[in-house]
């Protein structure tokens, strides 16, 4: 399971644009996919469903159908003037536009004179096992919801078909009921995310138990990464689902605060996961660290006592190894030279001697306790 | 008694039901088991009780009874149709049924225009010293409680012994009193885990200071875990309660929010005792990471003195094991090559001279305190 | 200094009583002590004290001398039905009953309709020093102060003092000077219990600069335990006199809020105090650590550096041990078979090329600054 | 990328200026430079640009054109004189003054009568990579507004090209407009400096899995030093900023203010990368000291099994290299002196029995899995 | 440098007086300084400085110049009855003169009736290089302020010389103007400790990466309490300031509040740099740790592999060294025991297998890296 986790890189550290900047411009992101567009027109009666059209459609279909709640559904970034005359036909401001293309923002909910925009994180693994951290943004207005995503990936297949089967208040609480419902789901995505992160977590304490390796630093690094990010996302879209109860525009009604409310103690409930698998990462650390040090103490000892219990032997050995004769030089005898070796079974009495050396320090290693486990 | 403890698993990280579920869906969580129904109907003077009844029965006996308060309590979550019926009879919001459903809620009180959804956790042992995690939640509506618990266990005798007694202000505090009395006692088992925790610790610890092995780790690990758990359920608890007191809903009369007041303080006990128990295990850890260290650098210091000790003398041994001949291979004799191996008693002087070597070596290491304990 | 720290447990672990009780059931802790009543009856001009009396003469005495003050001092709780009888006769509601026998609150103020309870933690190292954590618990009403203690022990000497002697506003304000008299007493002790670990501290700290050994780890937790249970009792303590000095009870008059506002200013000189030590602790255990760690690297830097040294020179002992023959087993010449054990003076050429040898280890050794101190 | 890492050191102490100087005292900081002054002075249809300018050329310009509004750019503080001048002429309160000169102030926002001060820290690396951290400070005061650098760098010239295109609200929106575009240039070189950052906090990651040594440490440490200036940048600049959004001052016009919420926004997301930042920094610091422990580990393991497997091959060699006579030292033959010495193949069987041995141990080893990486 | 750090002790930990003594009780601190009074009256137009004056002369002096603004400074605190006839003759409430003398307040800022009480932490490092943690306190009250320290150094020489120029505000703001001019003189000397302290921690990181010993630890460890004793100083002076400037009390004029609004911020700029300084040192503190591991990790890596590369050389030569006979003791010949001692040049080749082996050995550690710097 384990295999599976990359290196998870921060890359949402560049502001685009430059220094100095005028604000309010609109700089593409490095690599911005062409936007598809998709018009879901819809009232208590019937949807009416476009896609793959381009801007001139979008706004046919607005003035076409003008008792319809319309999501606009845009697909990739990657087109200053669409995004701009977007802004000039809804009359939205400059800042705004440049948000959305600034794909860096934090989860926030800012109200304008009619019209509000809402921005939240999309974090996900995708199906390579890479973290993904696009930006996701909505402007409503009137009957109107414009929604962005970074990349052509259908995340919002359940929201659909429930516009669809036209059941609940989907298709008649109007554009504030839409953005909670893309809201909602981006935090349900959040939950998957960290189901897939308990998984890992629990994979990686098994083998914590079982195999630790050094394996384990690197995966839970990442995962803490991992947290670190979705973190970053869900605090801020707390704050943001908050302002949005709080909001006093016509466009968030008080049955959309209802289920705000509920999305809401959803993303509580995320927070507190997060938090949760936050320790539980550096407690998984803390033990694999401590299992090391006891594994690599364990081996240490073992070795060393081995060695100890040997020295003295050898030294002995090394004793009945030295050459001092029993003669001099000139045959003189030498009485007391090394007489051990003359004895009658003088060298079973050595081997005798050092097994009983070895015996004793073993027996006094083991009263000590140093042949327990530590 | 640290055998008893078990591997803690957060098996809290589902959401139950998919990405993008229409919100108000009831998605029963895996392994829910059938629900039995339980009704306590009472008023100041009688107390009727039926147990195993069926919803239409449940109705029956409210119409029957208006002017009593009724408690249903049902156990077991595994029958949507049941949860459904009871919110169209009762006129439940649809989040509040999914809510019932989905058993990983925090704990919670939310005010409705007529009635009123509260949730708790159950954290305790089991008899199988397993964590069990559970969620209580309760509609108070007119003269109504409906709690719900996911399993068939029997943790409220003490209240319905109360019920039996009719002591106090049980009988004819109304609904509101009831639940703020289950609420309570579920406070009361926070004291009872934490009491069991409290003992595991100082098992724990006085293992540490008599025979540490590394199952310590683990079952610090574990109660940490529980600590976390626990903790998780508590706080939001005390938030729950507080909402609860300055609810303005006649459901909560001023007479139950003086009781209220009371859980509000067990509840912050708790919490103290959580937290003075997480510091607690961290240093029983540190504690015990020192002990180990301490165990192991003591062990390794004496081996090493060993060692040193012998080197030299197996040096010096070496010396007297080569073979420096007396006489060149044309027989002419060579001075001065190891004159030591031919004098009289060089043995013993040798062996004389390694003991020295040795005591020396003793006095300066313990001259320098490396024997003292560290 | 630290052979007088004993264990410190947590006590405070277990509501007295059992799960899901009657709120306001009074159950006595166990081990509770016999209740010995003393009761001072004072006014501007005079003090009546009786000791040792039992509940009727309180009673009596307090028809007696309705225009004195009353403090009725309890010490020992082991008496259910005094207290019950006490409650009947003031109408104390029977959940504060139930507080006063219930040990393990913590500090809080507590008003109702004509009375206040107030309680606080009396926390000092006894004569055995080992730490008591008691409770202290106040009902104030009219012209009365009852405390309670859990034991028998005299830590008021002093307010008693100062009720005989007369000065300042100790006869004339009533019972809530009387409640901030005691209380001002318990946190006093606080700062003499913080002067107490402030020099085991000292002492500790000594002790690592010169003969550090593992009973350091141990006084250092029973410290941090001990700042523990003391920050329990002086966080919620100053919380309780905040909340005196909010209050608008008659009980507690300007005058006494006055005096309270001393007293809150020096709960947070404590709790100041106690931060820092928790602080200072955890240096002196890191200091700690890094000691033993720092003697145990010098001690095996020393002992490896003196094994190297003789390690290649038992190697060339060993070389000049080999038998390689001169000759082989026909006789003839083998000719270059350890020419060296021939040579002239080749003995000596050995020792000296391994004092060389030795002399180069150690001259590389100390270059590369080995030999110093870490 | 490493090397361009340099030591970081905190600059920001001293206060100028001496102990108990008079409030209000102008006191130029060391090495200050001379001013250079520069005048913008636009309106919706022109621009006027001096540079080089003395004061006197300033007020003149004032005075010339006073439907203008004039941004006067002083690089340089060390010139008491000027800003004293500058100070009378405005009527500006010492306080101001001093905070101009004083260079160490945190970014804040503060209102006079009719006019207003505002500063910030200017944190990037210059081109030796060295880490600037300069004060830049404005007065805004009717259709004026007086910025001062420390430096003569141009970090502005953004602005001065969006001044002299003159596209947007910059010529217009007064000298509100013109402190906002200032400020906001300002927090974008935090971002600047976060993304240079981040390079080389991957770059360290890196080496932290292919080559880690001790370099790593030092470049980690610089690094959070940085992120400590930077965040004791942008925390106050936060704070700041929302304090010209609250101000009631005409010099903060709506539109300005809709503009700093834009500013306000991004602020905050440079301080979650900052702590984020803080975060990789230091789990990058746990990596590497885990890694270098483990490599450390892995060395000595492997060193320790090869000892432990030829010491008691060369304890046996020891043994038959001892000089057991097969004769005494009358010529009689001593029977079991050592007979494996005159076995047929007796070194044969020794060096088989040692080979076998070398393969028991490290059978065992292999079996208790001490060649498993750590 | 490191020289000059001493051993810093929590003096600061008794409360004067005993356990429960009477509110408002004057305590003279242990070793308090005989009092030396100085009055300085001025207005507009002159000053009047008398020293070493007695009570008398002050209250003489006091009615003399009743248009002028008074300071009494009294340096020292040894005489009860001084400070008890202040207080009788300007009617102070005795919970103020209590404070005066208990010299371990916290900063605060008191407002009664018709006088104010401040105290305030003078910290820095005397002349012997050991930390003072004096008290200062002030009574304010119509035209008169009084100044408490508690030794007899002169720190306000600069406030004097202000004084005497009697430029700025200094001579005609009152009393009010006057405490702050104290209060900031004391913030002043704040910095020139941390700057202090900062030049240590430079000095002490430069020693970590040049010479690092463990004379560092004990360094670090006072200067961290030093920036403890400093930080308890600031954080409630800041409060105390902020107090002082929502003060309604007339003896706190609006322009007084503007230089105090400067204070504020010199006082959180202090905050900032004493956070600084704290991670600062937690950060050299690690270095210095990762830094000491290092190096013995380093020096044990060579040692070890110096001794396993002489650890096979040993054995082979110990092989070489072993007796196995040519013939047995009937002299018949034993074929294949230790032919290698007879081949020709067998001395040679064993040598030369040694070599090899060593050079095998040096070449495997090299490729694997161990011989790199960790």
């Amino acid at each position: 399971m384990e295999s599976r986790i990359k290196r998870v890189r921060y890359n949402a550290r560049r502001h685009s644009g430059n220094v100095g900047d005028s604000p309010g411009l609109v700089v593409i992101p490095d690599g911005a996919l062409k936007p598809i567009i998709s018009i879901f027109s819809y009232n208590k009666d019937e949807l009416v469903t476009c896609e793959g059209k381009d801007l001139k459609d979008v706004f046919k279909q607005l003035k076409k159908c003008d008792n319809h709640t319309h999501w606009i559904k845009i697909n990739g970034l990657g087109d200053v003037q669409l995004i701009e005359e977007l802004g000039t036909h809804l009359n939205i401001n400059s800042l705004v536009l440049e948000d959305i293309a600034n794909i860096h923002q934090r989860p926030k909910f800012d109200e304008y004179d009619d019209y509000a925009f809402s921005t939240s994180r999309i974090v996900h693994f995708n199906s390579e096992e890479e973290l993904v951290n696009n930006q996701f943004s909505a402007i409503i207005k009137d009957n109107l919801i414009i929604s962005f995503e970074e990349d052509h990936e259908e995340r919002f297949e359940a929201v659909k078909t429930r516009l669809k089967v036209g059941k609940g208040a989907i298709r008649t609480a109007g554009p504030g009921y839409m953005c909670y419902a893309l809201t909602d789901t981006i935090i349900d995505t959040y939950f998957m995310l960290l189901a897939q992160i308990g998984d890992r977590l629990d994979a990686i304490e098994d083998k914590v138990y079982t195999s630790a390796d050094k394996s384990i630093m690197f995966s839970a690094q990442q995962l803490k990464r991992t947290l670190i990010i979705i973190r970053r996302a869900s605090w801020p879209e707390r704050d943001k689902i908050n302002d949005m109860i709080r909001s006093e525009s016509p466009l968030i009604t008080p049955e959309v605060k209802l289920f705000l409310r509920d999305a809401y103690d959803h993303c509580i409930q995320a927070m507190d996961l997060i938090e949760n698998y936050k320790e539980v990462t550096s407690s998984i650390i803390d033990l694999y660290l401590s299992m090391v040090s006891n594994r690599m103490n364990e081996i240490m000892k073992v070795l060393t006592i081995i060695s100890v219990i040997f020295i003295p032997l050898t030294f002995i050995a090394g004793i009945y190894g030295m050459n001092f004769a029993r003669q001099d030089d000139k045959g003189h005898v030498i009485k007391d030279n090394m007489p051990e070796l003359y004895w009658n079974h003088g060298y079973v009495y050595a081997l005798v001697f050092m097994f009983l050396i070895a015996v004793a320090q073993v027996f006094v290693f083991w009263k000590k306790g140093w042949f327990n486990k530590l």
